[in-house]
C-alpha cells in the first residue's frame, strides 16, 4: 500500500519536500517505504486498520536539523507529528493524529546531556528512554533514582510532557520537571527559566527566571518541539519498604480512599498510592482463557476463584515508605493501623512467584522493567486504550465512578480492568479497555464504550487528563467552561506561534486556523 | 500636583474614560485626587520622587466589572497596571511601571471563595491577604496552615504570581498553586486545568486538564488579569520543632551550604533553610544609630559587638522539622551532627526577648506577622530594594557571590544585609539594599549599586527571579540566550493576547509592540 499524501499537497511537491529533507538528514533518515513506516502505526488502536498512517518520517540528530526540517515544513505547509521515543501506547503510540502527516521522529536525539549528582537532576534529549537513563546511572555509579512509568521503554521527556505519573515519591513528572529547550515553529530556539541566561548553571535548579514560566505551556502541546528537558532525580534513600494490602470486596474501594486521603495529604505515604483491580494484577500471571472461554465479563464465581488461586484481593493496594528505618517504622504503624479497619485486609511484604509484586517493588524504587506489558496477553490480540479521568481521593466518589464505569464496561461486554492512583491532591483513574484487535466487533465496541464514557464523565464533572488520538477532539469538547474559552486560548496561541499550522495539528484538540470549523 | 495623564491620551478623552469607569464601579471607586492616589506610590523607591505616578485608579468588586473596565481601556488605549492587595514592597509596591498608567486595584475582590479542609486547599480572590486567610482559618477552626511571606499584609495571590517563597514546607508557592481564573485583555474569562470542565470539583485538586498547562504563563506576567487562584494548604503536623544555629564567621557560609545541600535535596530539612546575616537579624531588635553614627559600612569591631550583645552569629540559620516526634528527633540528630562540624556553631531552641526568633518561629509554622518590617528602622528613612539572584546550594558559589556583593555594597557605602534561602534545588539570595530616602545621594547610590550588581551577576551567569520596576528592563536584557529569544517569545504572546497593549505594559520587561524599540 502506498503511504497517503499530506492533505492538500501534490505528489510532486511532496516528493520535492522529501528530497529537501534528505538534504538535511541524509536519505537514510527519511522513511518513505512501507516497512519502516509501519513502525509508526498504533498497533493497539481502537480505530480500524489503515487509519492514521504517516506519509513519511524523518529522523534528525540535532537541534539544527530540527530547525531546517521545520523550515521545509513551513515552505511546503507540511503537517508534522513530533514523537520522542515513540511509545505512548494506549494513547496512540507513534501514530499521527491524521493520515498523511510527516512524522518527526526524535529517537536519534537520545543524549543524556548531563547527570548532576550534586543537585540531583538530569538533562535529556527526546529520545532517551527510562531504561537508557537507568542503565547510564548504574554505569556511572550514581546514587540517584529515576521515576519510570510502568514500561521501561517509555521516554523520560515524552512522559513528563504528557503529564505522566510514576511510582516513587517523584511520581508527578510535571512537578519534577525543571527547564526546557524548545524549537518554535519558525525555528527559533528558546530556553525557559534560568536557561534564558547564557551559560546558566542554574537552568535545572530553579523553575524560575524573570517573567512568565513557560514550561507548562509546552506540555501536552503543539506549540513547539521540545529538544531538551530537565528532570529532578531522587537521591537513594537510606531505607525502602514496599508494601501491598489486599482487600476482599469491590466495595472496599470506598473505605480504601477515605483512609488513603489523609495519609497522602499528610505525606505519610510519600509515593503514589495505587489501588489496582483483581484482573490488572492477575494479567501479570495468567490469561483470561486459562479461566474462562465465554464471551462478556467474567462471572463473579470465576473472579473469586482467580483471587483465591493467586492470593489477590478484589483491590490490591501498593505503596512504599522511604527514609531512615525508624521513620519508616513510625509511618508504617500509622498505615497498618488505619487499613486494619477494613475487614479482611491482608498485609504483604514479600510474595513468592508473583511477577506483579516483583515489578511493583521495582517500579516504586525506580527500576524500569517490562512486566506490566504482559497485561497484553490477558485476552490476546493486543488492543488496549486507556480512559483516564481525574477525580478526587474521596471514597464515595471513587466507588461511584467505579460502579458507573464497570456497569458500562459490562454492558459493552468488557471486563473492568483499572487502577486508581493518588498523587499530591489528585486522583487519576485509569481504565484499561482491552480488546482483541482481530475481532472487529469487539474493537468497535471498545471505541464506542470509550466515547460514551467521555460524555458521561463530563456530565458528572470529570475531565480526562490524557487521551488517545481518536478521542482528543471529543474530550477537548468536554472542556466547555465559558463556551470553551480554554480552547479559544489554545487556538489563539497556536495561531501566534505556528501560523502555518505545521506542528502536530489536532494534538489535544488544538487545530490551526485552517483546520478549525 | 496634578496626576500625570497616560501617554498619548488627551485630557478630554481621559476625562471621558474616567466617566465611563465611574459608570462601571461607581464614582466612589474611581480615584483621581492626590490623596487617594498617593497610596499608589512606592514609598521605598530607589527612584526620585515624582516618578512612577498613576493617572488614576479604579477598584472593581467583581469579574464582570473587570471585564467592563478592560473594554473601556481597550477603547481608549489606556495602559492599566494591575495590583492585588498592593504590597510588593522592595519590588515597587503598588506603583505602576510608568507614570500615567491607570491602576486597576483589585483590593475589593477579597473573598475567600473556598477553604477545603478535606483536600487541603483554598481558592482566593486577588485582594486576600495572608493575615485575612489566617484569621479566617482560625475562625472556622481549620487545621490547615498557610505559608505566608514575611509581612502579614502580603497577598496570597500576588505572592504566588510573583514566584514568592515562604518558610513552611509549602514554601514554593508556584509549586503549591493549583488552578486559576484569568480575564484576558479582550475580557474573555478562562479557567485553567480542570477548571475548563464546567462545575468541576477538581479544579484545585489536579494541576492537569487536557492540553497545555497555562498557570505558569500567567505568573510574573502581563498576559491577563488573574481573578481567582487555588493554593494548596499544609495540614497541621503532629509535631513542630523550629531551630536556629548561629555561626561566628562570615566565611562559615561556605560550609553552611555544603552541609545544607544534601539535607535539603534529601528532604531532611523540609522547609526553606535560611541563612540570615547579622544585620538583618539585628534590625528586629535595635537600630544602626544605636551602635554607630558614622557613614559607610559598619566597622568589623561594631559588628562583633552587635553579635555579642544580641547573641547572634555572622550567619543565623533557621529551619524547622515537622511530623511525629520520633521522626523529628531522628532528623534533628542528622542536622545537629552535620552542623556541629562547623567550629563555634551554637544551637538554639528558645531565645528570650528575641523578636527575630519569635517571628521566624511563627513564620515557619504559618503564622503571619509584621515583625520583619521593623528592619525599616535599621537606618530609618525607609528606602529599600531587594536584589534577588538565583544560585545553587553550593558553598563556594554562595561565598563567592556573597563576597562579590558585599564588596560592591561597601564600595557604595552600604552595609551588606541579606539572606540565602534553599528550596527544592534552588537557592535564592536576597540582598536588601537599605537607604534613607531623604538622603538623595544615598538613594542614588543604592540605585547605581543595584544596577551594577545586575550586570555583574549576569556576567557570572546569575539571573534575578524578581525585581523592582526600575530594573525590569535591565534584567530582562540579561536573559540574552540566543539573542534574547525568551523575550521575543514573551513579546509574541503579548501581541497575540493583548494587541492594544493595555495590560501592565513593561512588566518584567514585556512591552507591547507600540512601545518596543
Amino acid at each position: 500500500m502506498r503511504p497517503p499524501l499530506p492533505e492538500g499537497i501534490a505528489a510532486a511537491d511532496f516528493s520535492r519536500a522529501l528530497d529537501e529533507l534528505a538534504g538535511v538528514v541524509g536519505k537514510t533518515w527519511v522513511f518513505v517505504d512501507e516497512l519502516p513506516l509501519s513502525t509508526y502505526r498504533d498497533a493497539y488502536s481502537p480505530l480500524a486498520d489503515g487509519t492514521l498512517l504517516p506519509s513519511a518520517a524523518v529522523a534528525p540528530e540535532s537541534v539544527e536539523q530540527v530547525q531546517r526540517i521545520l523550515a521545509i515544513a513551513n515552505s511546503f505547509r507540511l503537517p508534522i507529528w513530533t514523537i520522542g521515543t515513540g511509545r505512548n501506547f494506549a494513547y496512540g503510540g507513534p501514530a499521527p493524529r491524521k493520515s498523511g502527516y510527516l512524522v518527526l521522529d526524535l529517537k536519534r536525539m537520545n543524549r543524556i546531556i548531563e547527570v548532576n549528582e550534586k543537585y540531583g537532576y538530569a538533562l535529556v534529549e527526546p529520545g532517551v528512554s527510562y531504561m537508557q537513563l537507568y542503565r547510564h546511572l548504574q554505569r556511572i555509579g550514581s546514587k540517584l533514582w529515576i521515576d519510570p512509568a510502568a514500561p521501561a521503554w517509555g521516554g523520560v521527556m515524552g512522559n513528563a510532557l504528557e503529564h505522566g505519573a510514576g511510582y516513587t515519591p517523584y511520581g508527578d513528572h510535571f512537578i519534577m520537571q525543571c527547564g526546557m529547550e524548545v524549537v518554535l515553529a519558525d525555528g527559533q530556539v528558546v530556553r525557559t527559566g534560568q536557561g534564558g541566561i547564557s551559560n546558566s548553571k542554574h537552568w535545572q535548579i530553579s523553575k524560575h527566571g524573570l517573567g512568565p514560566q513557560f514550561d507548562g505551556m509546552f506540555t501536552q502541546s503543539n506549540f513547539g518541539v521540545v529538544t531538551k528537558l530537565g528532570i529532578w532525580l531522587m537521591p537513594e534513600p537510606p531505607g525502602y519498604k514496599p508494601f501491598m494490602i489486599t482487600f476482599p470486596r469491590e466495595e472496599d474501594l470506598e473505605q480504601i480512599f477515605e483512609i488513603t486521603r489523609p495519609l497522602k495529604v499528610n505525606q505519610v505515604i510519600p509515593n503514589a498510592a495505587v489501588a489496582v483491580d483483581l484482573l490488572w494484577e492477575a494479567s501479570a500471571k495468567t490469561t483470561r482463557r486459562h479461566y474462562y472461554d465465554g464471551k462478556g465479563p467474567l462471572p463473579p464465581s470465576i473472579r473469586t476463584k482467580i483471587a483465591a488461586d493467586l492470593n489477590l484481593g478484589m483491590w490490591n493496594y501498593y505503596g512504599a515508605l522511604y527514609g531512615p528505618p525508624p521513620m519508616i517504622e513510625n509511618n508504617w504503624k500509622l498505615i497498618e493501623e488505619a487499613f486494619s479497619n477494613i475487614p479482611g485486609a491482608k498485609f504483604h511484604f514479600a510474595r513468592e512467584n508473583d511477577p506483579a509484586w516483583d515489578y511493583r517493588v521495582k517500579l516504586m524504587r525506580g527500576e524500569p522493567n517490562m512486566t506490566e506489558f504482559s497485561i497484553m496477553n490477558w485476552i490476546g490480540g493486543g488492543g488496549h486504550v486507556n480512559f483516564s479521568p481525574i477525580s478526587a481521593p474521596d471514597g464515595a466518589e471513587a466507588l461511584a465512578q467505579y460502579n458507573l464505569i464497570k456497569k458500562r464496561c459490562h454492558e459493552f461486554g468488557f471486563d473492568y480492568i483499572g487502577e486508581f492512583l493518588v498523587g499530591w491532591r489528585d486522583m487519576h483513574h485509569i481504565l484499561m479497555i482491552m480488546y482483541n484487535r482481530a475481532d472487529e466487533t469487539m474493537r468497535k465496541s471498545a471505541h464506542d464504550l470509550f466515547s460514551l464514557l467521555v460524555d458521561e464523565a463530563a456530565a458528572a464533572g470529570f475531565g480526562e487528563y490524557r487521551t488517545h488520538l481518536a478521542f482528543m477532539d471529543q474530550i477537548a469538547g468536554t472542556y466547555r467552561h465559558n463556551d470553551g474559552a480554554l480552547w479559544d486560548l489554545h487556538h489563539r496561541l497556536k495561531d501566534a506561534l505556528d501560523p502555518n499550522g505545521i506542528l502536530s495539528p489536532g494534538k489535544q484538540g488544538i487545530w490551526p486556523k485552517s483546520a478549525r470549523p
